[in-house]
C-alpha cells in the first residue's frame, strides 16, 4: 500500500515555520515557492533547468491540461509526471480559478459547473467529483478541492454563498478522493470578511483535509487586505498541516506571507515578468529594455550566481530583449526563478537561526516595491492580452 | 603576430571532400554546417547547448547586429564572441543579401549602398570598406566581401552587371582587410549563367582570397539549376581553399553540395523549420502538429540520441507545438540541429572510408524531400512574415 505524504514542523520563528513536506517525489523544504507549469511546461526551461534552480515542486493547471492534451491522454502516457518527464513534485490546482477567470461560465450550480473553453468555446461540465478524478489521474502529489472563485468586489452575500457552495464542494471532494498517495488540501475562501474566513476555516478543518490553501485573495483588491486577511486566517488553521496561500509570489509577497504563518507559495509573477523584461534584484525590479543597460558589460544583478548572470552582459540581455530573440526570456526566467530560490532559502535559514523579523525588516527595507496600483493594472492586462491570445 | 586560419584538404571521395579548418577559435571539421545566430544568439539555445549538439562553427549577421544593438557596443564589450559567450568559430556575413533581401534600399551605386533599415527606417551607408571594418570590429573568424545580390530572375545584362561591381567590391574590400587572424571570403556571383559563374571565379581567384563562396543561390530558381551551377563553379575554385555555399542547408541539399565539392554551409532552415514543427528524421521532414503525434508515446525519431527525444514523447512535443508554449521551439531546434550535426558526421565518416557515393545514394533514396514548390513558396512565406514582424 502506497504511502501518505507527511509534513513536519521543524522551526518557528515568530509567525514564520520552517518544514518539511515528504512526498512520492522527494522532500521538499517550507517555505516553498512553487514555479507554475500552467500546461505542463515551467515555460522556456526544461525539467532539468528546473531542478537546477533548486525548485523541487511546481504547479500544473488542471483545467489547461484538461482542455489541452485531455486527461484521458496524459493518462494513458503515464501520469503528469511522466508526460513532462518531471520527477520532483507536482501540485494541482483544481480548475476552480480558471474556470471563473478564463472560461465562459454557462451555469454555476450546487451541482457543479457548466462552462465553454476559453481556447475554442467547447462546452463542458466539472462537479467536485470530477475535479478530484481529474487529479487523480494526473498523478499529482498535492490535489486541490474544487472552489467556487468570485470577484474581490462582491457584496458580502454573494461571497458568503460562494464560501458555503466551496465548504459542500470540498466534502464532496474529500468524499470522492482514493488515491492515498496524493494529498487534498481544502481551499478557505470568504473575501475579505474576517467573520466569513473564520466560519470558513473552521467549516473546513472540522472535515479535516492534508493541508489547507487560502483562495480568493491578491486579485484585485488592496495589498494591506491581503496581508492582513493571510494573517487572520493562518491561526485559525491546524499548526502540524501545511498552508498555502495560492497565487501569490512576488519577492515581497512571499517574505510578507512567510510573515504571516504561510508555508506554500505558487505564482506565475516571477516568470511572467521575467518575460516582460523585469528582473528581481535585491533593491527591487528592473526593466532590462531600460537604455541603461544598453552598454553595462557586468550582469544584471552582481550578487547573483545563476547561469545567466555568470554568462552573459546586461548589455547582451537587453540586446535579446530588444531584438525579441527566444533566448532573453529564458535567460530571464532563469534569473527570477534563481533569485526567488534563494530568497526562499536565505528566508529558511533565517527562520531556523531564529533572525527571520531582521530578515524581513531588512529585505523590506532594501526591496523596492513596484507601486501597488501599477501591479493590479498590470495584472488586468496581463489577464487581458492572455484572453486574447487565447481566444 | 596573430597566426592566420588554415585550411587542409584531408580526403576526397569523388568531388566531396574532407577537410579541416584551424582557427584562432578551435579546430573545425569540414564538412560543416553552420547553424544561423542572425542576432548573436542560435534561436532558442544557449551557446552551451550548440557546442553540446556538436557545433563548432556558426553564423552572424553584420547587417542585423550593425542595426541593433549596433557594432560599437559590441566592439566595447569585447567583440562578438564574448558579446555572445561563445568561444567556438563565428563567421559574419557582409550584409550583402540582407541589404537586398531585408532593408529598403535608397541607392546603390559603384560606391556602395544607401539603404534605410527594416527595422525603423533610418537611413544608413554601406560599401566595401565599412562592411571589412564591421566584421573586423565583431571579431569573426571568417568574414565575407561586399556583393551586390539580385533575384534569381533578373536579366543577363544585370546580372552580369552584379558581378562586376562585385568584383570591384572584392578587390576594396581585400585591400581594406587588415585582420590577419581573420580570414576574408569573396563571393562568387554570376546567377545561371555558366559562363558569368566562370567569369566570377576567374576574376575572384586571380585575386587569392582565403575562401570562396558561391553566392545567389537558392534564392527561387527550381533546385537543378542550383546544383547544376554549384557543379560548375566548384570545379574552378582552387582546391586548396574552402569552398561555402551561402544560404543553403537542408539535409538533402547539404549532402547535395558535398557531393558537387562544397565544404561549408550556413543555413535558417533546420532552426526556422523547427520553430514551426517540421522535424527532421532520416524518412524525411514530419510535422508535429499534425494529429498522428498526439497519443505517440515513443519519441519523434526512435534511432534519435537528441536530448528531445531521449526525454520527451512525440506526444508531449505535440501537446507543446499545440499550446505554442516557448519549450516546443527549443526542443524542436535542440532535434533538427542534433539531426545535422549527425548528418554532416556521417557525411564526413563516409568520404574518410571512401564511401560517400553509396552513403549519398542510400540518403537520397530514404529521406523524402519536401516538395520542391512548396520550400519556394513556404521560403517567400518566411521571408514575407520576417518583414512584417520587424516592420
Amino acid at each position: 500500500m502506497s504511502k501518505k505524504n507527511t509534513f513536519r514542523l521543524i522551526k518557528t520563528c515568530g509567525k514564520a515555520r520552517a518544514g518539511e513536506l515528504t512526498t512520492l517525489h522527494g522532500v521538499v523544504q517550507t517555505p516553498v515557492l512553487c514555479p507554475v507549469g500552467t500546461q505542463g511546461s515551467v515555460k522556456t526551461l526544461t525539467p532539468q533547468e528546473v531542478k537546477d534552480l533548486g525548485m523541487k515542486m511546481i504547479l500544473a493547471n488542471t483545467y489547461h491540461l484538461y482542455l489541452r492534451p485531455g486527461i484521458p491522454i496524459i493518462e494513458k502516457l503515464g501520469g503528469l509526471h511522466k508526460f513532462m518527464n518531471w520527477d520532483g513534485v507536482i501540485l494541482t490546482d483544481s480548475g476552480g480559478y480558471q474556470l471563473f477567470s478564463l472560461s465562459k461560465l454557462t451555469q454555476v450550480s450546487d451541482e457543479g459547473v457548466i462552462f465553454r473553453s476559453h481556447i475554442d468555446g467547447s462546452r463542458h461540465t466539472v462537479t467536485p467529483e470530477l475535479a478530484v478524478q481529474y487529479q487523480e489521474s494526473l498523478g499529482s502529489d498535492i490535489a486541490m478541492v474544487l472552489d467556487e472563485c468570485i470577484a474581490h468586489d462582491e457584496s458580502r452575500e454573494r461571497v458568503w454563498s460562494a464560501m458555503v457552495r466551496t465548504h459542500q464542494w470540498a466534502e464532496r471532494c474529500l468524499k470522492a478522493h482514493k488515491k492515498r498517495e496524493q494529498s487534498l488540501y481544502a481551499i478557505v475562501q470568504g473575501g475579505i470578511f474576517p467573520d466569513l474566513r473564520r466560519q470558513s476555516a473552521e467549516s473546513l478543518t472540522t472535515l479535516g483535509f492534508d493541508g489547507y490553501a487560502i483562495g480568493g485573495l491578491s486579485i484585485g483588491e488592496p495589498k494591506s487586505v491581503t496581508l492582513d486577511i493571510t494573517e487572520q486566517t493562518t491561526v485559525l488553521l491546524p499548526s502540524d498541516k501545511p498552508r498555502y496561500l495560492m497565487g501569490v509570489g512576488s519577492p515581497e509577497d512571499v517574505v510578507e506571507g512567510v510573515a504571516r504563518g504561510i508555508d506554500i507559495f505558487d505564482c506565475a509573477l516571477p516568470t511572467r515578468v521575467a518575460r516582460n523584461g523585469a528582473l528581481y534584484t535585491r533593491k527591487g525590479r528592473v526593466d532590462i529594455e531600460n537604455a541603461l543597460f544598453s552598454r553595462q558589460e557586468a550582469s544584471i544583478d552582481t550578487d547573483c550566481h545563476c547561469y545567466t548572470c555568470r554568462n552573459f552582459s546586461a548589455a547582451y540581455l537587453h540586446h535579446l530583449f530588444r531584438c525579441k530573440e527566444l533566448l532573453a526570456y529564458r535567460l530571464a526566467t532563469i534569473h527570477n526563478l534563481a533569485f526567488m530560490s534563494n530568497l526562499v532559502q536565505s528566508i529558511k535559514n533565517a527562520i531556523l537561526n531564529g533572525t527571520f523579523d531582521e530578515f524581513c525588516r531588512e529585505f523590506l527595507s532594501v526591496y523596492k516595491t513596484t507601486d501597488e496600483q501599477t501591479r493590479i493594472s498590470q495584472k488586468q492586462k496581463w489577464l487581458e492580452s492572455a484572453r486574447q491570445k487565447e481566444s
